[in-house]
């Protein structure tokens, strides 16, 4: 089964309380490709400009991600810094210089097409629902979104979301978008929204999954150092429709339910964490698929009872 | 197995989002008790004033609950007043009366001193231990503690949970009591300090069992309507020595162990989330013991993979 991912290939500058870097690979459409890379042909959309090194090309190829859509253009890549509170769950952000990412219009590869799953990054949504308008029939099509297009572009990120069978945002996000502070009935509104699958982050303290009349809720993995969270939604992202690719599940069949999602935010809280034990994406420059299914049996150990 | 329970007794003012009660009855030592009645024999030592009202006296022997070591002296019963943050997971104290609380010096009465088990809730160090010395040889004993006692009061509460099994402390507490903001190395330092068995409590994200080496994270129940979250860290503390209680588990005998513990660490979620559906312990007056087992299988539903 193949994925196509959309969204943003930039570099970032980050201080957490375990160091800096003033300058590296990042992104939402690169953490999404990585983390899902391990369980599927992954294809990535997105935009870089002509500083955009070679070995980040060669970094990303080496996972098996196509890059053909990958579109490389005169100027500069999209840059952003942040810097994190001491607790690491609040950050500040310090740049964010578009670029060539403010005309990103993402234009899929023939060949990517009739690609089976669709996972789309947090950018406009009316860009997402151009997205999928161009892939012929993915088995299931969803993905992220901001407080921004929440609050200023409510319209066009309705009619988007009506489309998407998934929709994985953060707390904070489902309380704005259903404008309920209690996430059991904020997930009702957002379901009727359209999605039949919703996911909540709660970063350190896990996620949360409602699916039609059931949901699931799992703590996050307890790590013992977090040196830098950035980029731990998107690997959950990647993990979570990863293992829903690799498994081959689509509705229409009807062999996708509580269970299989389930497994899928599992996964999604894996990559996640994974994501936070080192700077950047650093960490999935040694990750092997063993570590991953070894930390989803770890879940099961410290969450039964 | 019969249970002994010492803390205060009190009335409380509580004002939340959803109403505001100007007194009602309250107090830890009330709440563990009421939650750990379901379970187990409970005997409750405790001090009111004359101002104690009969049919508050009434409701708790109801539970079967022992009041034989509930002293009245002359003078008010502590009272307690308090107002929520709009989204509840803060609070402001309004008033603090000790009143005939200040002078509270538990006695057991000799009839409580073979109990099996014994659960103190947050007051002095120096006098939880001087309650733990007139026990004859409880199977597990500990408690709860808090911020002023940890920052103020500490050379006391290390000598006094040095000789406990278990801690039941939040998170904040935890960070505080061992200088680690990271909760795993908190729990492996508070280990070291004496007790099993630690219990984090997260508020509405959950809880965490630590027991030697290994470890259990439970996510919070995720109810509708949030009325008054009074009391709900102490019911959690009642359901969770109810259950060891009522299953007789002990160390001596080598048969309490990581799952006998985390289900303890449900049955407080339990309790915990029954008791914040209405002000004050009125959900007590109705709660049954059916609804508390139909509520331990939904637990094992919603985070089961």
């Amino acid at each position: 089964m193949s994925l196509v991912v959309v969204g943003s290939v930039a570099y970032d500058g980050v201080e957490t309380p375990h160091g800096r870097v003033d300058r590296m690979l990042g992104g939402a459409a690169t953490y999404i490709a990585l983390a899902a890379s391990y369980f599927t042909k992954t294809r990535l959309v997105g935009i870089v400009g002509d500083d955009f090194a070679d070995e980040d090309t060669r970094f990303i190829a080496s996972r098996g991600i196509d890059l053909e859509g990958l579109e490389r253009v005169p100027g500069k890549t999209f840059f952003w810094a942040g810097k994190y509170s001491p607790d690491m769950n609040d950050r500040e952000t310090l740049v964010t210089d578009l670029n060539v990412f403010a005309d990103f219009n993402p234009k899929l590869p023939e060949s990517y097409r009739d690609s089976d799953y669709l996972l789309l990054g947090n950018i406009q949504p009316e860009l997402q629902r151009n997205v999928l308008a161009q892939m012929k029939k993915p088995r299931l099509a969803g993905g992220d979104t901001m407080n921004f297009w929440i609050k200023d572009f409510r319209v066009e990120l309705l009619s988007t979301i009506a489309q998407w069978d998934f929709l994985l945002i953060n707390d904070s996000e489902a309380r704005m978008l259903s404008g309920e502070s209690n996430l059991k009935r904020a997930a009702s509104k957002i379901l009727a929204m359209g999605p039949h699958t919703l996911v909540i982050k709660r970063g350190e303290y896990g996620a949360m999954l409602f699916h039609r009349d059931a949901y699931f809720i799992v703590p996050g993995y307890l790590l013992e150092d977090v040196f830098d969270p950035t980029g731990a939604g998107d690997c959950f992202a990647g993990g979570f429709i990863g293992h829903l690719a690799e498994q081959g599940f689509d509705l229409q069949a009807g062999h996708i339910g509580r269970g299989d999602l389930s497994r899928a935010v599992i996964y999604g809280s894996v990559l996640g964490s994974f994501c936070c034990e080192k700077f950047g994406v650093e960490r999935f420059r040694t990750l092997t698929r063993a570590e991953i299914d070894a930390r989803f049996q770890e879940f099961r150990a410290f969450t039964s009872f």
